[in-house]
């Protein structure tokens, strides 16, 4: 995979509100993915956020090597996938983050307010991408991003 | 996270062709994530197909712990994760599955057959699931499926 940073396509597509799934290690080193929202940082980082009970900001403390996979919302076969650890962790306490992610992905403010909110800023180290819709090009031989 | 045998209306949602993103380990122990077709079957297993040339087979080899996100294409705030380990990997001599795959993702058999197909049978060991979409339902204070 090739190392961070990411080209300017890249880091532009990441940009967008993509779906997205974030990869963490449990206590005993398994892998865990769930669906998150997230915004790209023009510092190469991925911010996150989350109540402050979910188990994944232990984990992600304990071990703060961190999987995500993008993807296009209007086609699965465009995605973009990153590696990284986590940087640095912290309250949002003015829940300004969680506010601007919600906006970003849905227009308004976040409106569950019942349990303080983290924030997890992500160093991505290494990416992947893929585009290709079998669907629309049936019998490339490559990606048109480096996979 | 609940564990296995998945409750019929998870197994039901699994067995449409969701979105997925695959989590799999790296040999350093991180986290690896990627966009995948996968199959659901009866017996609570997730069949997936790659080509054998990538490395995360190796991977899978090495340790089979395997984690999936499987989103609803219509709705990014549906989706169920599953946790699980590798039972079973062998190739997919006759293309069969891998044609199956992509009939169900795209209607038709799969283009490209330079190289040869390896599946790979995933047994679910647990579970958890959002059906939850903030710009529907702005406060419910918890997620229809149990999370």
């Amino acid at each position: 995979m090739p190392p961070a940073p990411v080209p300017a396509e890249v880091a532009e597509f990441l940009t967008r509100p993509n779906h997205a799934v974030m990869a963490v290690l449990r206590p005993d080193g398994s892998p865990h993915s769930t669906a998150i929202w997230y915004e790209w940082r023009d510092d190469g980082t991925v911010l996150v956020n989350m109540d402050d009970v979910r188990p994944r900001l232990r984990w992600l403390a304990r071990d703060g090597r961190v999987a995500f996979t993008c993807t296009d919302p209007e086609s699965f076969y465009r995605h973009v996938s990153l590696l990284g650890r986590v940087e640095r962790t912290y309250e949002d306490a003015d829940r300004s983050d969680i506010d601007r992610l919600s906006r970003r992905y849905t227009g308004r403010p976040y409106p569950r307010h019942a349990h303080p909110r983290v924030s997890v800023v992500v160093r991505v180290e290494a990416w992947h991408g893929w585009d290709r819709d079998p669907r629309e090009a049936p019998e490339p031989d490559r990606p048109r991003l480096p996979v």
